[in-house]
C-alpha cells in the first residue's frame, strides 16, 4: 500500500494558488532584470508595511541556505565568526557554507534549540586575542530546529545581550510565519526590525515555490548589499518570480493565514497525539512537532504517512518529526490520529 | 510617450505558457524535496534524451552564475585556474564569483568574443611553475556575449587542445538554445557530451521563469556534485520548481523551437536594419545582434524602444544591443524597423 | 623585583647554537632560492634518514599555523571537513585559518586533549548526505595542547580507524620531539610515515629561530604540493634559512637530544611539585606540565617565574602551566622547587 | 667550469653579517612571542623614526607574499578588487594568493610596468554596478617588476587619483630601498606614509634572512590588524628573529646603505654594458637591469655567470635580467664587464 500523505517537511507540495494567479496574470508584461521589476517592487513595499517599518531594505532570494550564506559574508570580516546553537541549520545542515565563504562558527550547546544570553556571554568572554576568531554575529532561527520558538522577551534579552557585546543578531526566518502565528512567541512582524540587526522571512516553507526575504534592519548593513547577492548566484535574472510571489503573500495577511493554518493542524496532531498518551520531545508550539511512539506504532504507521524519524528515545520508542503546512489537509490529520494506537 | 516594445534583452517576460501549465498542473501532488522529485527526474530524462547521452550527470540549478561558480568550484584545485575571453561573463559579470571560490581567471584576449587553441596554448606555455596558477579549465560561452557562435569545428579544435593541454572545457550555454539554432554552428545538442567536459543549458533565457540544466559529460568531475550545489545555495528545497520547467522545455523539442523563433526574428531585424544601409559590430547570427546606427537614430528609437546602447563607434555613431526572445512578437520587429531611418 | 625565569613557553629564547653556527658558516655562499638549496636539500635528506623514509615529501615552512592551514588547504575538497577534539590548536587558536580556507572543523569533546576511534566513528556516522560537510581528515597533536600524548597503540588504532572510513590523518607536530622522547608514547620518530598519511615535526619549539618539516607519507598527496605552499606565502625566497636550521637540528640525533633535556627538566619539575604534595590536571608526561596549586602560593611565584594561570580549579586552586625546552636550566627549575611552599 | 657569479637575484646570499650579529647577541634572553618582544619593538621605534612618522602601525611578516595577502584580505570586502599592471607580482608571481583570499585583480595594461592616473581612473570608470566588483585598491610595486621606479611626483599624481576615487593606494616595497636610493626616484622614506595607506619595506632582497615591514599609514586600516596576520600564519612565535633583523637594517641608516651598494653596482654594470654598445628593455634606473644581448654573447656569459633570460628581443638578441645585491662583488661586476664581447 502506498503512501497516502506525507508529513515529512512543509515543502512537498508547490505553491499556494493566490501565488500561481499572480504568475500567470503578470506573465507577458515586460519588466525590468534583476530584481528592479513592478512585482518585486511591490513585495517590498508590502514587506515593509507588514513590518510597520519603511526604513529597512528588503531583498528576495532563492532559498535559506543562500539567504544565510549571503547575510553571513556581508555581515561579517574575514576574522569574525558567528555564535550559534549546536543544532543550527547553518552548523549542521548547509554543507559547510558559511566555512566555504571563510567564517567560523562558534557552535555552542543550548536547550530546546535556543541560545540564551548567558551562553552569548559566555562565548564572547572566552575570544580574548587576535590568536582566535573574533565572534560578531550571534544567529537564531525562529522557529527552531526542533520546532520551539523564542519568545518575545527572550529575544529581547539576546538582542540586548548582543548590543552590549558588540554584536550583530540575525534571525533565519525559514518558519518565521509559523513562529510568529504561534501563541508561544508573543511576537508580531512589527516587532523584528526592533530586535535583530537582519533577518530573513521564510516563503518556501509557506505557500511559495521559492523564495525568502532577507531584511535589513540595521542601516550599517545596507551598503553594497546587492553585491554580495550577485557574487553569490543569488539575483535572478526573472526578479519578478520572487517579487511576483511574495505581493502574493502579503496582500491581505495571507502569510500568517497560511502559518496559522500550519499550526492550527499541527496543534490537533499534537492535541491527539497527547490525548492518546504520548510524550513530546520538545513542547509542540509551532509547524514542526516531535511526539515520542513506540517502535511497533511507528513501523505501522510508516506504511501509510511519510515523516522523519528523528532519533531513538528509550527502549522501544523513538522521536519523531510531523511536519504540517499551509496545504495540510485536515483529513490526513483525522487519519493519521485514528490510525495511532493508544499508549 | 512610454517605451512600446523592449529588446533590452530576453528575459523581460515571465515564462512561456507550456510552463506555467506544468506548474500548475502538478502544484499540489507531494513530492520528494531537494531534486528527487518525479518532475526534476522526467526532465532529466527528456535532457539525456535530447543529447542521446544516457551516462551524463543532470542537476538543475537556478541561474548562470550561480551554475558557473559551482561548475568552477567543482572543476579547480585552490591553485588552478579557468582562461577566458577578456569579455566572458564570469569575467566582467559575476561580481568576482569565481575568485570568491578561490580562483583565478586567465583573461585573455579574443576575436568576436572567442578563444582559439593558440590562444589557450599560448596562455597554458606562460605557466611554467608553482609561483604561477596553473591554468586546469577553459571557459567558453555558446552563444557568446558578442552574439557570436563557435563553429562545431572550432568547438572540436578547442576540445582537442584542451585534451592535449589536460585542461577540461567548460560551456556557458545560457543562449545554448540560440547557438544551436543559429546555422552559423552546424551544432546539434548530441554533440556537447562529446566536445566538452561539462555544460549547462539554459533555460533562463529561452522561456523559463528561471533555472539552467548544468550536464556533467566527464565522468571524472561526477563524484559528491550535489554536496558543492548545497554548500552554495544551488539545492531547491522544491526542486519541482526547475524539474516541472525542464520537463515542458524539452518535451517534443520545444526548447529549440524556442530559440528558433528567437533567431529568427533577431535574423529579421538584422536584415532589416542591413537593408537600411548599416554594418555591425560582429556577425548577426543568434538571438542578439549589435547594429551600428547613427546617434541621433538611436536617441529617437530610444522614445518607443528598450535597449542597450553597447558602446561609441566612430564619430556620430554607436552600437547598439538587440535582443529578441521566444516572446518577442513579429509586430514589434516590423515596428522598430519602420521607425529606423535609412542610413 | 624582575622576573627571573619564564615558563610561560618554549619559544622564549632564540636558537640553539648550533643552528646559528650553520646559518654563519654557510652565510655567504650563493645558494638558488625558495627552497631548492644546498642546506634545505640536506636537511630533508636527514630528515628522512631519521624517518627511515627514502620516499616520504619533506617541505619546510616557517611556522605552525602555515604548517596546519597549507596542509589540510591540500587535503581537503571544498565540501570536506576535519575531525578535530575541541581544544585543538586548529580549533581555538589559529583565528579561524582553517575556515579561511574554506573549511569546517568538526570539534569534538575529547579527555586529555584527545580523540577516540570511538569519538571519529561516531562522528562520520553523523554525516550522512550532502546536506553536511563529509569529514576527510582528523587531526591529532602529538603532544596535545594538554602535555599529554597519544601512546603508538592508540595511534595505530586512530590511524586504522581512519583507513576504514576513508580519512586521512594528520598530525601536528609542533611538540613532537618532547613526545617521542617522553616514555608514555612509546614512539619512535620511524614509525610516524606508517601511522599517519601527513604530519609535521616542530622546529620553532625544540631550538630553531622558526621552521616546521611538513612530512607527506601518503603519496596520493604529494602532487603539486609546492602550489599550495605558495598561494599561502609559505615560500620563502632564502629557503636556506629553514633548510640551515633542520641541518643542525637533524645531524647526529640532535633534535631528540633537545627535546630530552626539555622533559628531563618538566620531569623534575613535576617529581618536586608532587612530592610538595600537589596533583596535575593531566598526567605530565611531556615539556608542558599543569600542577594545581593554591592561588596564594601562584601569587607568590610569580613575582619571580612567569608562567600561564591556565584556569581555576576548586576553591583557593588553580591549574598552571609550567613549559620547559632546550634552554630551560636546571638552576632555574631548583629555585622554582625552593620558592613552591608545600601542600 | 662552474658557475663564478650569480646575478639570478637578490637573494642569494644570506644575510648581512650586522643581522647575524644582532641574532646571535640576543639570542638567549628571554622574550615575549607572538611580536610583542624588545627587538620588534625596537624595530618599530627605529622605522617609525626612519619614516618621521610616529603614528602609523608597523608590522613584521616573513615574506613578500604574504605581505601582499595579508594586506590585501585587510583592505578589500568581498566584492571588492585590486588594480595592478599586468606584469605585478600579485597577478603573474603569487600563484593565485590574491584571488585564494576571494578577491579579483583587475590587471590592466602598463608602461615600464607602471601604472597610470589615466589607466586607474578609465579602470575605475568600467565597473558601474553590482554586476561587476567594485575597484578599491590600487596595487603598485617600488621598484616594479622591469626594475623602474615611479617618480614622487608620479606617486604623488596616483595617490591623489586614488583619493578622488575613494581607492586604497598599497605599494609593494620588497625592493623598495633600491627604488628610494634610485637618483630617478626623488623619494625619500618620509614621503611614503603621506603617499600611500599601506606599504611594505622589503627585508629579504636588502640583506636580511628574511622579513618584511608592513606599515599601515592610514588610520581606518590598522584596526584588528593582527587577527588578520595570525590567520595566515604570519605571526611567528619567536617575533624576535623578525624584530632583530630590521633593528640592525634600520640602526644608522644602514637599510639605505645596502641599498645604494646595489644601485651602484648596478649602474656600473649597465655603464659598462652601454659603454660595449648595448641597449635596454627599460631605463636601468635600480638594481635590476634588462639589457638586450645577442644570443651568441648569452650563451658564453652564462657558463660562468647565473642571470635569468627573460624574453626574446628582435632577430639574434635576447633580454635578460641582472640583479645586483648588498653582497655583489665589485669584482664580479668588472669580470662580467670583460667577459661581455663589444656589440
Amino acid at each position: 500500500m502506498a503512501i497516502k500523505y506525507s508529513f515529512f517537511n512543509d515543502y512537498s507540495e508547490g505553491a499556494h494558488p493566490r501565488i500561481l494567479n499572480v504568475l500567470g496574470d503578470t506573465n507577458l508584461a515586460q519588466e525590468t532584470g534583476y530584481g528592479d521589476d513592478s512585482l518585486s517592487n511591490e513585495a517590498v513595499r508590502l514587506i515593509k508595511q507588514q513590518l510597520q517599518a519603511p526604513h529597512v531594505d528588503v531583498h528576495l532570494v532563492t532559498g535559506g541556505t543562500q539567504a544565510n550564506l549571503v547575510a553571513l559574508a556581508a555581515m561579517l570580516k574575514p576574522y569574525e565568526s558567528v555564535i550559534a546553537v549546536q543544532s543550527a541549520h547553518i552548523n549542521v545542515h548547509e554543507a559547510g557554507a558559511i566555512e566555504a565563504t571563510g567564517h567560523k562558527i562558534n557552535a555552542i550547546e543550548g536547550a530546546d534549540g535556543k541560545l540564551t544570553p548567558a551562553s552569548i556571554r559566555r562565548t564572547v568572554a572566552q575570544h580574548t586575542d587576535e590568536h582566535m576568531v573574533k565572534p560578531r554575529v550571534v544567529f537564531v532561527s525562529q522557529a527552531t530546529e526542533l520546532g520551539t520558538v523564542y519568545a518575545k522577551a527572550e529575544l529581547e534579552a539576546i538582542f540586548a545581550t548582543c548590543k552590549e557585546a558588540e554584536l550583530y543578531l540575525y534571525l533565519d526566518g525559514a518558519r518565521l510565519g509559523s513562529a510568529i502565528a504561534s501563541k508561544a512567541s508573543h511576537l508580531s512582524f512589527a516587532d523584528l526590525p526592533h530586535l535583530t540587526d537582519m533577518f530573513y522571512i521564510g516563503g518556501t516553507k509557506n505557500g511559495a515555490l521559492l523564495g525568502e526575504a532577507l531584511v535589513i534592519a540595521n542601516p550599517a548593513l545596507r551598503e553594497n548589499f546587492r553585491f554580495y547577492l550577485k557574487q553569490h548566484g543569488a539575483l535572478l535574472a526573472k526578479g519578478r518570480v520572487l517579487g511576483g510571489q511574495f505581493v502574493a503573500l502579503f496582500k491581505d495577511g495571507h502569510y500568517l493565514d497560511l502559518a496559522r493554518h500550519a499550526n492550527l493542524l499541527a496543534a490537533r496532531l499534537s492535541e491527539g497525539i497527547a490525548a492518546s498518551g504520548y510524550r513530546f520531545l520538545s513542547p509542540p508550539t509551532t509547524n514542526q512537532i516531535f511526539p515520542i511512539l513506540p517502535n511497533a506504532a511507528i513501523d505501522r504507521l510508516r506504511e501509510k504517512y511519510g515523516f522523519h524519524v528523528w532519533a531513538p528515545a528509550d527502549d522501544g520508542h523513538s522521536v519523531i518529526r510531523l511536519v504540517t503546512s499551509w496545504a495540510t489537509k485536515e483529513k490526513a490529520v483525522e487519519e493519521f490520529l485514528q490510525d495511532l494506537p493508544r499508549a
